[in-house]
C-alpha cells in the first residue's frame, strides 16, 4: 500500500466535520473510528432495526458504510476547497453480515485530478472475531472549487 | 421486456411478507408499492435523517432500496421453498438524489436455476417530476430448499 | 429510450474513423454495423481462435466488443474536438457465448459534461436465433479539447 | 493475503493445460508465467495489432488477460473434476495501458463451494518500470462433476 501525502494539512478535521453532517450515519448509529491520509474506518454496532429478512445486517447498510469509508478515504486526499461525489461502486457480498458489529475500512487505490478509485473491506465481528463479509470498489469525482460546506442557516 | 411466469402462484404474498421482515425498511420509511412477476417497486419519501453531507439522499440509502427492489424482483420468480442472497451489485449514480421521494424499480434480466441477474432504475421525484438518479445491476443466488421463513419465536 | 441530439453533425464519420484505428478489431474480425446518435452496434463472426477452453467466445472477447460498442455510443454524442476514455465497466455473463456470431449493441444511459454512462447488450447468434449472453454497464470520460486524431506519421 | 491449500495436488498442470486450450491467448500472444494456489500471472507483450484508437493496449485486451488470470486463480483451488465459469467481472481502468508489456496477477479473495471471488491487478511495463493500469474484481462459479476436459476428437 502506498503512503499518501495529503494536500490539506487539516484533512482529518475536514473529513470528520463532513462525516458529522451525514445524517444517515446518526440514524444507523455509525461512527468514524479512524482517519488517515487515504484511509478511513467506520464502525457500526448491530441493532435489530438494521436488518434484512433473516436478521443480519442488510446489504444496503453494509454498502452505506462502505461507500462513506471509501468516499472519505478519497476526500482525505482532496484539496481543501473541494467536494466529493460517488460516481459508482460495486459490492461483492462475501458472507452473511451476521454479528455484533460491522467495520468498513476504505482505502485509496488510485488518485487522479478528477477521478479517484478506492476499495473498502467490510468485516463483521462475531463473538469478538472478525470475518470478511463484503468487498467494495468505488470511483469518486473531485469537484474542485466547490467547498464541501455546511449550508448557511 | 419478457413477461415472466412465476413458479409460485403466491409469489406476491411471499415477497411482501419477506419485505415486511426487513427491519431497515421501517427505519428508513420505505414501502413496497408494486409486486409483479419479475418486477418490484419500492418508494422512500425524503426525511432529513437519510442524507449525505449536502442534504440529498445518501448513495447508501439509494442502494439499499435498489438492492431490495432487485432482490425481490428475483425472489418473485423463485420456487416457494427458497431463499435469496445478493451475490454482488453495482450502482452507477447518475445525478444527485435531490428531491422529495426516491423510487426504485427492480427487474429481472436473466433467470437461472442458481443465479439470477436483475437491474434497478432509481428515480428521484422533485416538485412532482421524476429524474433518473441511479442504475443498479445485481447478481442473486437462489438457495433452494431453504425457505425464507420467519424465525420461530 | 431517449432520442439523443448529436453535438457534431459528422458524428458517424468520426466514430467510424476512430473505430477503424482500433487495430484489435481487425485482429478479432469485428465490424461496426450501425452508428446512430447514442447507439452503436458491433458484430463479430465466430473463429476458432477467439475461444476460451470449451470452444466458446472468450469472455474477454465479448467484453472487448461490448466496451467498444458502449464507448462509441458515448463518443457519438461528444463534441467534435474530444476523446473518450473508459473509466470502468462491469460485465455480467448471462449464458455461454456459444454460436456463430456475437452482436454488441451499446447505448447511452446518461450524458454529462465529463462523464457518460452506457450499457451494452451482447447476444450470440446460433443457428440464426439470437440469445442474450452478456450485459455491460460502463462509465466513460470525455476529454474535451483533445481531438481523437490519428497520430501524425 | 491468506495462503490457500489446493484440493487437487495436480492443480498447476490442470490450470496450464486448460489455459493452453484458450485459443484467444495464442492469438493475442499471452503466456501464463506463474501458477500458485489461488494466484496466477499472465503476461502479454505489446503488439501494434492489440490496440485501441490511440495506440495503447485496448481495454478489452487488458480485461481478457485479467479475466483469465482471475479465473485460473480460482480454478487452481477447485476440485479436480470441475469447470469454471465467469459470472461477472468489473474493471476499473486506472491509467492508459501504454507500454511494452501487460502483466495481470489474479488472486482469490474468497472461496466458496459454488462461488469464488477474485481480484486482478494489471500493470503495464514501460521502459522497464511497472505501473498499475487496471483493477478487476470477479465472481466465478464452480461446476462440480463437470471436468474441464478437452473435447474428444
Amino acid at each position: 500500500m502506498p503512503a499518501y501525502q495529503p494536500q490539506d494539512p487539516d484533512f482529518a478535521d475536514r473529513v470528520r466535520e463532513s462525516f458529522a453532517r451525514q445524517s444517515i450515519m446518526d440514524l444507523l448509529g455509525a461512527r468514524m473510528t479512524r482517519v488517515e491520509p487515504g484511509e478511513v474506518e467506520i464502525e457500526l454496532p448491530f441493532r435489530p432495526d438494521l436488518c434484512q429478512q433473516h436478521g443480519f445486517f442488510h446489504a444496503g447498510v453494509t454498502s452505506t458504510i462502505a461507500d462513506s469509508a471509501g468516499g472519505y478515504a478519497g476526500f482525505s486526499l482532496f484539496p481543501a476547497e473541494a467536494s466529493v461525489l460517488t460516481v459508482e461502486f460495486k459490492v461483492n457480498l462475501l458472507a452473511p453480515a451476521d454479528g455484533e458489529m460491522l467495520r468498513a475500512i476504505g482505502r485509496v487505490i488510485k488518485t487522479g485530478r478528477t477521478l479517484t478509485v478506492t476499495e473498502a473491506e467490510v468485516t463483521v465481528v462475531k463473538n469478538g472475531s472478525a470475518r470478511a463479509c463484503a468487498h467494495m470498489v468505488q470511483t469518486l469525482m473531485c469537484l474542485e472549487g466547490r467547498p464541501d460546506m455546511p449550508t448557511a442557516g
